[in-house]
This record gives C-alpha cells, structure tokens and sequence, in this order.
C-alpha cells in the first residue's frame, strides 16, 4: 500500500488537540487525512485534508464518514461503537478495533477485563446505578471511604470521586458505576504501547505523573520516572502483558499506581495518543504520534527511546478566567533552555480547561524539573477581562 | 502583542517545502498564517490559515497580500522587492529586511558587498552579460578555469558551471553574471545564525556538507561537521561577522568553503530556514524554523545545539522517472533506528527534483553517517510508470 503523497485517506475520529498533534506527522508523511469532529472550531480543522462536521456519537454520521476513508483511527473513545464494529464487518481497517474500544469505553467493563485476566488493579465492585451503590453502603455491604467511578463519559478527572461519607454522593449523577478500593500509593505511572496489526510491539519507558490536587488533571509528566529499575521494568512488563490481553493495535496508554509495597496496580487504559506521552515530540526518537501513526498504518514502529529527558506541564484555564485567552509570560518562558509550548487553538479559556502543554528537555532530568516548575509558576493561562 | 490563538496575522511569501516546515511551528504555536504562493499544490496549502493564490514577482500582488497580514517573512527570495520596500516604508513588519534581500537577491551585489566589508570570498569579477565575459576570455583579462554564475534565480546549482574551455558556455543565458576563481577546498560547510529585532543573535554548530556530483544538490548534512575545533570555531565567528553586517533579522544561512590550508571563505548566503538546516528538526533543542519564527517575532531565541548527532539525506527525484511520485522502500528505512523521512507533498516527480528529505539521528555520528548511506541507497524517488 502506498501512503505517501497517493490517493490513501485516514479517517481520523475526533478534531481535538491528540488530532491535531497526529496531524504533524500525517502532513510530515504527506498522507492524506479526513477528520470528522462536533465542532467548527476544532483544533484539528486546519492541517487536515478534509473536515468533516458532525456528531461522533451518531451512527449515520460515523458510519457515512468511514466509507469515505481507507483506515479509520479515532483520538477520542467517546464514538458510536456500533458504527465502527460494522465499517469493520465490512472490511474497513479500524485501529484501534472496536473490539478493543469495547473492552475500554465502559469502566467496569474494563475492570471485570482485568480481574478475568488476572492483571493486578484494585479491588472494585459495579453498581447499575447510584442507588443501587447507596443500598449497598446503607446495608453495609460497602465501607467508605473509596473511590466512585462513573463507568462512561468520564475523563480528566470528572466522574471520579473519593467518597468519604454518605454527603460526598450528593449531586452525583445516578449513573452506571463502579466502588474501588482505596489504595495508598507512592507514584502514578504510565506506560505508553505500541502495537502494529503484524504485532511488532514495543513500549515507551516509564514516566511518572504528579497530579494537580483540586482539578485532578496531570500537572507534570516526567520521564523518565525517577524510580528503581526494578520497579521500572517490571511496569513495562505488566504494560505488555495487557496490550497482549486487549491484543490491540496502535497505542495503549496504561495508567498504574506503585503501591507502597512497590505492587504495581493497573489504573486505566486509554486505547489513543496520551497526555502522559506529549513529552515524547521533543524528547523520544520517535513521537508518541508518529508511532501511533506508524502503528495503524503497519509500518515499522520507530525507536521509543529518549535522546534527553522530558518534562511535561499540563496549561490549563487559571481559576477565576474565562473568555479570549491570554498566555502570560508566555515570551518569559520561551527564553528558558528546552521549553517549548504546545498551544491547542482554543480561543476560549476556562477555569482548569486543558489549552496546552509545555515541554521541558534536558540532559539532565533534575534540571529539567527545576525549570519545570518555574515554568508552572510563571506562564498563566488567563483571559481580557476577568 | 499577543502572537499566540489571537487575531494576529503572520505572512509568508511562499509556499513551499520551506513554508510547510515553518507551518509546524506555527501551528504548534497557534499562530494564524497567510501563504502567497502561484501554485495550486503549493505544500503550504494546507496547514495555514489563509492560502491565497498568486505570482511573487507581481508588485500589486504581493503588495496587497502584505496589506493584510501584521509581519511579513518569506521562504524564497525570488519575490517582488519593491513592494516589500514599499510595505516596510508604509510601517509594516518585514523581517528579513528588504535592505537585506536586496544586497543578497544579486550574487554580483552579494560578492561585492564581501569584498567592501573584509569577509573573506573567492575572487570574482561581475559581468553585465556573456558576451562581455567571453570579451575577456578573448582579450585574456579572464583566465580559465573559472566558476561561471549568473547574478539572479539560480538555485541548487542551476546557475551555477565550471567553465574549463570556451565551448562550456555554449548555451548559457547571456544575462548578467559573475566569474570567480576555482577554490580548492577541502569540505562546503554552512552554519546558520539565527537573530531578533532586539539583537539577541545565536548560530548553530558548524554542518559539513556533501554535493551529487552532477546534479550539484547537497547529498548528506553533517551535523556536527566532522573538523577541527579551531576551524568550527572560526567558522562560527565569521558567520555572526557576517549576519552582523548584513544586519538582518531571521535566518541566515552562510555557506562556506574550507580550502586545504584552513582558511574559511564566503561562498553565499540565504536569509531563510535552509535545506543545511533541515536535521535541526530532529537534531536539534530548537529547530531552525522555530528559531526563525521566534526571531521574526522578536520572541527569546532557542537553544541551538544538538540533543544527538543529525545528517540529511535529501531525497530527490531519480533519473529516468517522471510523473506521479513512488517513495521505493521507505517502508523499510523506517525501520531503522532513529530514520525519519520528510514528503513535501509534491505529486509529480522529476529528475532531480527535490521531493523531500531524511533525517538520521543518533548519539552516535559515525553509527548515523552508516545508516544515512544505507538509506540513501535503499529509498528511491520513482513513477508509476517509468
């Protein structure tokens, strides 16, 4: 098959900022591209071949949409499945396959998925509804506190909840959910896999996240984690072991926790390009994106090395502003040494709304965190009028 | 002034390989652009905000393009100067300075602008055509062999011939022109400085180049240039000399010669992102077309080193192969360690024609410069039918 500068499309499923970093490689490559996404302000409208409005949660629309294009991808789980599982009944290369999306898209789906395959995550139990939840704890059949997931449309931290007495389930939606486990860790981790259909696989190292407290969003993505060996290999290990499991092609970002005990405990997986792997552009060999590209496309998958270490910091919508955003002191941090902002294209800012992200190389990863933070603490993402 | 997701406008003059390259950062940066270019599959086309059809040579054209945008740049020189002169009187931004451009447009203009400011050059004569040249062959003013190049649109050596014997000027333009003497050197190296409004000047290490033999097209970029320190510092030196007085703003690439006993000579320079620059997109903490964007918008400049060693290959179109294009085996030089190919996204190949290129990165420069060689002779531009 011949991608480069032919008559080959790739349908992509979703016009956001994942997009819109895959559209790097796909305009590097000079394959052509055909993106379907909700909005006309998508970041990903411009750099596509062809953009394409609707609704992603349309079966008519997806569907219409796959027919235009010779392998679909998608940046975004939240797409009509049933479409996808018949474009590839008839034929249609979809990555990753629906079967795997299917696996992923519901939480206590995805959490039964583990237990069945013995791959370690914490303890959880599913409830049809809130209701059905609150019985379990009024019978006592439920002890808080614990962490309450909705098993659907959640992301970035909304639909997860820690749940420390009855007062903390108010205003929840009374929606498909699961109970976990409480479990005291030391460090997030991620592992990005990556997998093409002729099953060359190869993971990314691992990286180690710190969290922003109230919002729950990634505030530094570092990699490599600065954690033992040991520990590092035997993540990548259970990272394949459960993209073997799913037997899913393109990328795999796997989320764990490394217990107390150095146990590593599977979070969740994201079946698409990662905000743990955007450090990848600047620091790895080849980016998270273009693997992921390589990967759909069978093509040989590219080294996932780092030639320095890389830090990420998430910019999202400072507290108190919303409107026509601003990056202050944006011109500051673009003097530091290795800084390089990534910005989205939303024109609207709001409080904790993700805009972009900046990346900080070094050589040395300590430095690179120090700068780091003065990156955190000098660029604001504010609007004209507070 | 807010550059970034606002409703400031960047012009480009071009919309070439060049301009595509520059679209990355652009985009990365959620600058609006606006691309003049007179071709319908100009690879800019995509990817910018605004395309506008239309010839760079034409005053009203261009004019009117620049009345529209906040700074005007371009990736081509062959464009119309008085209306750049004539924007920048009426206050526009236009970066590099039309000053610039024009001591540069004119390789005549450009060598005698050397010899007034001491920067080291080959000796050369200007002529106003070919017949007066030939007068002075036959008068014995101009001793052969010599390097015959015309003063303007020459580019990758069209324009350029050695000249041993009279009859090697059969069916050269007579258009005006100059004649230098043969060097002989030892390596062409090229190193590119970088510099904003406000003063803030970098250069980038010293690259050592390779030429086809035939087509006169660099074959290989070497970065670092394998040579002596002393020399790479010279070098360095007497390219910032240079950018110094040309005064300009943006990119300036220098292209030198080292002769056998270590001297540097001036061979000519491009006030642009430069084809000896392409590897800093994967070598490099900030690549050339970053750093060009950040000069031309007085931002801070990037890092110029290098995260790993870096060599290009350019990827050309092969003899005997016209029409639609076919990259033979790149699926096989993507599996090799630290390759990326660049497709400038133009449909049709020809002889020679410049396609696109590859970087190789490695930590390893001697481990880079095999697998460069082996890539070059295992990918192949070529046509459906030959």
């Amino acid at each position: 098959m011949n991608y480069f500068s032919s008559d080959f499309k790739l349908g992509i499923l979703g016009g956001g900022q994942l997009g819109k970093m895959l559209l790097f490689d796909t305009r590097k490559f000079d394959i052509q591209t055909y993106v379907l996404d909700p909005s006309d302000e998508a970041p990903c409208k411009i750099a596509c071949d062809q953009f394409f409005k609707g609704d992603l949660m349309d079966f008519d629309t997806v569907y219409n949409f796959g027919k235009k294009v010779d392998v679909l991808t998608f940046e975004i789980e939240l797409v009509n499945l049933d479409a996808l599982v018949k474009l590839e009944n008839e034929g249609l290369k979809v990555y990753p396959s629906p079967k795997t999306l299917k696996l992923i898209q519901n939480k206590g789906v995805q959490k039964t998925f583990y237990s069945e395959h013995n791959i370690p995550t914490a303890d959880f139990k599913r409830f049809e509804n809130l209701k059905s939840l609150i019985v379990d704890i009024l019978d006592s059949k439920l002890k808080m506190p614990f962490v309450w997931k909705c098993t659907e449309f959640g992301y970035d931290g909304n639909g997860v909840k820690v749940i420390r007495q009855i007062s903390d389930l108010d205003h929840l939606p009374n929606v498909e959910c699961i109970a976990e486990d409480m479990v005291p860790f030391k460090n997030e981790l991620a592992v990005i896999v990556c997998r093409n259909p002729s099953g060359e696989i190869r993971t990314y190292p691992v990286v180690e996240m710190e969290f922003h407290p109230e919002a729950n969003q990634v505030e530094y993505v570092i990699c490599p984690a600065r954690i033992d060996n040991k520990v590092a290999e035997k993540a990548r290990a259970i990272a394949l072991h459960v993209s073997e499991k799913f037997n899913h092609v393109g990328l795999l970002a796997v989320e764990m926790f490394q217990t107390e005990d150095d146990e590593i405990l599977i979070n969740e997986v994201a079946p698409r390009p990662h905000n743990s792997g955007h450090y990848s552009i600047e620091a790895s060999y080849t980016s998270q994106f273009e693997n992921h590209l390589r990967a759909i496309l069978d093509l040989p998958l590219g080294n996932t090395e780092s030639k320095v270490a890389g830090i990420m910091v998430n910019l999202v919508g400072a507290e108190g502003f919303s409107g026509n955003v601003i990056y202050e002191n944006i011109e500051k941090i673009l003097g530091w040494n290795g800084v390089t902002p990534h910005i989205y294209g939303k024109k609207q800012t709001r409080p904790f709304r993700k805009m972009g992200h900046v990346t900080i190389v070094n050589s040395d990863i300590e430095e690179a965190r120090r700068i780091a933070e003065d990156v955190k603490n000098t660029i604001r993402v504010i609007s004209e009028i507070k």
